[in-house]
């Protein structure tokens, strides 16, 4: 754990199912809400189809740019199922069946361990894997590429399984505090007290609801008493700038 | 319309509030509906943050790749809308503002038209609106690459306004398999079908509800009759392999 040095990472999510709009996405907030709690900050995400050039290249773009690279998608034992291939033609090593995959799906499956089913035992060489407490089939860690499921209980289930495992750095904190405004009247404000304080954010998040017009200013450091520091001015702004706030979210 | 040349779209989300997992995404599911609707294929998502260098590369790599390029995000009257700078710097144009946008501006806040709100009005050079019939702040349109707001109920207003107006091919249609199993059970029949039958992919989607492992296949195809001839060939060769299907989705 280190206070000085920044970790980040990229999530490429694999599937078909998203890019037709059928499946709405669930892991991208998961995963960046638990890299937050690791210290790693999530850099970027892309979402590619089921096809071998595109998965290769998001990989490695996304793997040297960045301290960690997650997937999700392309696992299971259907002939959709095409990321462990695509990974391993991209890192430019062979496929192989994992002994301790192949031990886990035995012990699973028995007598009924069929081709289909063997190809969830498949990794690139050189992987270890990562736990799958709910269905078995395990996920895989190669270099600093970490390849898991699609189904985003079973996608948890394996980050569970790398909690406080990864280093990382300072989580980045957060407070927010927000008016009944346009965020328009704001914004001058919002400039300079970012501009006022080094290490500091502030990010502006506009809503309507119960037919007003409102705005959560969310501010992002990674000292908690500069956050404190921060809200105090952004409140004494605001309310100089004839707009009242409450600390907290709306 | 042509139903022989294939329409690509990409769609670049810009916000730190997704990378942060603050905010649940909502645009990509709607986007990916809305294009298939218009006979445009996603073909890649990529999430960036509210930075200059991060926005303008990715903007560049995916404006040339496809037909399209959407990008929701970054462009209120606040300091950390930065979208419109980031897209013209990569294209090499200056920011002007925009004659139209700030009529549009002006006869909504009248003489309370201050320099944050007037920022709304700041478009590429070469630019045209796109109407936002929610909150008037325009849209924008230059070249290949259509500018949208985070919001999504924005967003999708936009989008409305946009309804039938870009040239498409053939929709993408699909029509769904069902049954109460294991897909490993059926991956064998799946690309055996999807083998057989030119055009068409199968993709496999499975779930565990009320105790119980199902899948659904999704058949994908441009051709109605070609969709139901594919449905009947995946129907028989499940039953052949022992497992009851349904037709349609679980």
């Amino acid at each position: 754990m280190s206070t000085d040095r920044i970790y980040t990472a990229a999530l490429l999510v694999i599937g078909d199912e998203i890019l037709s709009g059928r499946t709405q996405d669930a892991n991208i907030a998961y995963l960046a809400k638990w890299l937050g709690v690791q210290g790693i900050r999530l850099k970027e995400v892309r979402v590619v189809a089921d096809e071998m050039d595109a998965i290769g290249e998001a990989v490695n773009a996304l793997r040297v740019q960045n301290d960690y690279l997650f997937t999700t998608g392309g696992i299971g034992p259907t002939h959709d199922d095409i990321t462990v291939d695509a990974i391993a033609a991209a890192l430019g090593v062979p496929v192989i069946v994992h002994p301790d995959a192949r031990a886990i799906l035995s012990g699973y499956y028995g007598d009924k361990l069929t081709d289909a089913r063997l190809r969830m035992a498949r990794t690139p060489e050189g992987a270890s894997l990562i736990e799958n407490p709910r269905t078995k089939a395990p996920g895989i860690r190669v270099g600093n590429i970490f390849i898991m499921a699609g189904v985003p209980i079973i996608t948890q289930g394996m980050l569970a399984a790398l909690d406080g495992k990864l280093p990382g750095g300072a989580p980045v904190l957060s407070r927010t505090v927000a008016a009944w405004t346009q965020e328009s009247a704001a914004a001058a404000t919002l400039a300079a007290v970012e501009k006022a304080h080094d290490g500091v954010q502030i990010g502006s998040y506009p809503f309507w609801r119960e037919g007003k017009t409102g705005a959560n200013f969310v501010i992002r450091a990674v000292d908690e008493a500069l956050l404190a520091t921060v809200a105090a001015a952004l409140m004494a702004g605001l309310q100089e700038a004839g707009i009242d706030p409450v600390d907290g979210e709306l």
